[in-house]
């Protein structure tokens, strides 16, 4: 059990005038959700660094043994899917494989699927009279990405152009799932760090293919063209930054979101409009590897190195036309700080504690 | 870091002919959201009692000095809203009482709301015309139940009357938050162990009265809406029980859901037609709080203690009559057996690895 400290009630967390902040509730507009923003419920900046440092506890191992992912464990794992190894090297840099464990079946199955839905979440079954007939069968791909030939490396050890390959990794196995018809949606994620869900240390990320389109990527979908039709324009394009920045590179910008679900979360946008995460070239890929590599070192400096959730929030590949132009692709990073409990579970309302304002400053002055 | 152990990949738990599964992906029809089951991700049954029991490790403390909830340290706590003293008794049995750091203030905010949204969760702003303006004022009550007066009680360990007595005080205290006309819902929920949430040991319960709706809770009536419209019915006095079935009661059932999102996730419907949890009667919470302690015993046997977040869903105040037909309250309960990761937070959708019908055929078959 966690002590019963009291939190430092009143503050807002990394200075920046949060002493007199009542509690607000903001709406995320691209996401559709609440999120509640309770400054009594803040603890000091000192507090929220992570209590799980992913960096104690794990000696230094730059080659270990059982490691499945290191260099000369290729036989521990599951197949192949490709590889990267640059002509000027001894030994691949990043493989992405087979999940030894996948979610979903490359095969294709026998279950009847007795109701496919279309990307509308709000819509659900039209066929079926009785709750609990919606299924459909679990075709899908969940690959591996290994991100470094070493156990020693996380990612944000990677140089910038280092990083833009694993992301055009991500991109090359995108365009090849999108070839499977029956393939929706891409999500690309990764954990790091034990309470953030990742049972390997050595520095990986996964994608799953799925058959159906997720109710997180049908909402946003929805808000965006509502959002579209109320002002003819891009909710993404238009994302106001104010005090909420930062950084930015050439092609993207970083802002803690006006309704972050989680304490530090951070969101980056390509600046120029686009749908797909996989219309991203190797210029911009480079680019985003050094903005991405910034924040990581950003937050491990601040946060005490957190367990953290990375995710693209990219567009469903069968998509009508006429949606593409509001829908915008970002890059979402959490770090884990809090506990979801039972009023997050029941509500999908999240507490957060930190004023996004108050996270952006923090992580925008921060000296490394 | 935890060990990278192979799951035991194929079987389903529990027993139940899980052996040739292949995965499927199903449809969660009352709470809009897809749910992958994943035999190859399955550990086995004894993998799946909880890493975290929440009983090793806390040596019984009867009376903790400094533990506020503790018959005797009420000094110690915010103010108190009312208490159950029954006449024969020489002490308190239950308190609710304000929390001491509230998410949200009960005083009126000065905060401008720039756009409240009505109902329904497909909506976002009408008015604003950019990302990031829609903010209410924080205002809600943040309430703590005090289940029973010394701190070696757990929710599991009071009598049927008792947990009636508990569910009661929540009726009570609902009723008394719909007289503010802000309130547009109530969240009740337990956090139980320190990764369900919990930072406190000695057992409670907190109630959360919003002025929104949530998402969760405007999902959940979109999706009973379009089953009525189709059917006629109630989605959950519909419920297919069939091998879902835990046990049953007078007045209530429990069941696996369909599509449950998590292993061991627990669904207590009501038989009758009922709304609003805060319509049950004496007979029903004594009824109810059997079933409950039944089910908080079979998951603490048989999943080694585990944490848990139990919440109940009912339905908001301010809602036009014509829905009540449909909206159908029930309580969740949800044992906390796996890491919420990327894949998880990214597309809302949960990977699974017991199949609803093997965990509710362990539940069902418990010995206690
Ligand atoms: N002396 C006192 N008098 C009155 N109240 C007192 C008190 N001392 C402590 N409290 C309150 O008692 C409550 C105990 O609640 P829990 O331990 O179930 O979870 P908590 O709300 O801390 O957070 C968990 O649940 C919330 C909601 O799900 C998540 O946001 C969060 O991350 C998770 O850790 C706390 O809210 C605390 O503020
Ligand atoms: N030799 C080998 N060859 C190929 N692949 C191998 C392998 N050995 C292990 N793997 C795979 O490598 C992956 C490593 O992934 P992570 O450690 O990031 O999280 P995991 O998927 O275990 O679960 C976390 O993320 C998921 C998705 O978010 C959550 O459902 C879950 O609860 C959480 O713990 C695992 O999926 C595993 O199956």
């Amino acid at each position: 059990e966690r002590s019963s400290n009291p939190r430092g009630a009143g503050a807002g967390a990394g200075g920046g005038g949060g002493e007199s902040r009542v509690p607000e509730i903001r709406k995320d507009s691209v996401q559709n959700r609440w999120v509640i923003f309770s400054p009594a419920r803040s603890r000091r900046p000192s507090d929220l660094r992570s209590k799980f440092s992913t960096s104690t506890g794990n000696p230094p191992d730059p080659h270990s043994q059982n490691c499945p992912f290191c260099l000369g464990n290729e036989h521990l794992c599951a197949p192949e899917i490709f590889r990267v190894h640059p002509s000027h090297s001894a030994h691949w840099k990043l493989r992405v494989i087979q999940n030894l464990y996948p979610a979903l079946s490359r095969d294709e199955l026998p279950v009847q699927p007795e109701q496919v839905d279309d990307e509308s979440s709000s819509k659900t079954s039209s066929s079926s009279s009785k709750i609990g007939n919606n299924k459909v069968a679990g075709f899908g791909f969940h690959d591996v990405v290994i991100e470094a030939p070493f156990h020693s490396l996380q990612l944000l050890d990677l140089s910038p152009a280092e990083i833009g390959d694993v992301l055009l990794a991500y991109k090359k196995r995108i365009l090849q799932l999108r070839s499977y018809h029956s393939i929706q949606y891409v999500q690309v994620f990764k954990n790091h760090g034990a309470s953030a869900g990742a049972s390997l240390s050595h520095s990986h990320s996964q994608i799953i293919a799925l058959p159906v389109v997720p109710t997180a990527a049908s909402a946003r979908i929805d808000c965006m063209k509502q959002h579209f039709e109320q002002t003819g324009k891009c909710n993404l394009c238009e994302v106001q930054v104010d005090d909420l920045l930062i950084d930015e590179s050439a092609h993207f910008i970083s802002i803690v979101p006006f309704a972050a679900t989680f304490p530090f979360e951070i969101w980056i946008i390509p600046r120029d409009h686009s749908s797909h995460f996989h219309e991203v070239d190797n210029e911009k890929a480079v680019d985003l590897g050094g903005l991405l590599k910034l924040l990581l070192r950003k937050i491990s400096s601040q946060l005490n190195d957190p367990p953290y959730n990375m995710m693209i929030h990219t567009t469903p590949f069968h998509i009508n036309p006429s949606c593409l132009t509001y829908t915008h692709w970002f890059l979402q990073i959490v770090p884990q700080l809090t506990i979801v409990g039972g009023f997050e579970v029941g509500t999908g309302c999240h507490i957060n504690p930190i004023f996004p304002e108050d996270a952006a400053k923090v992580l925008r002055e921060v000296q490394l």
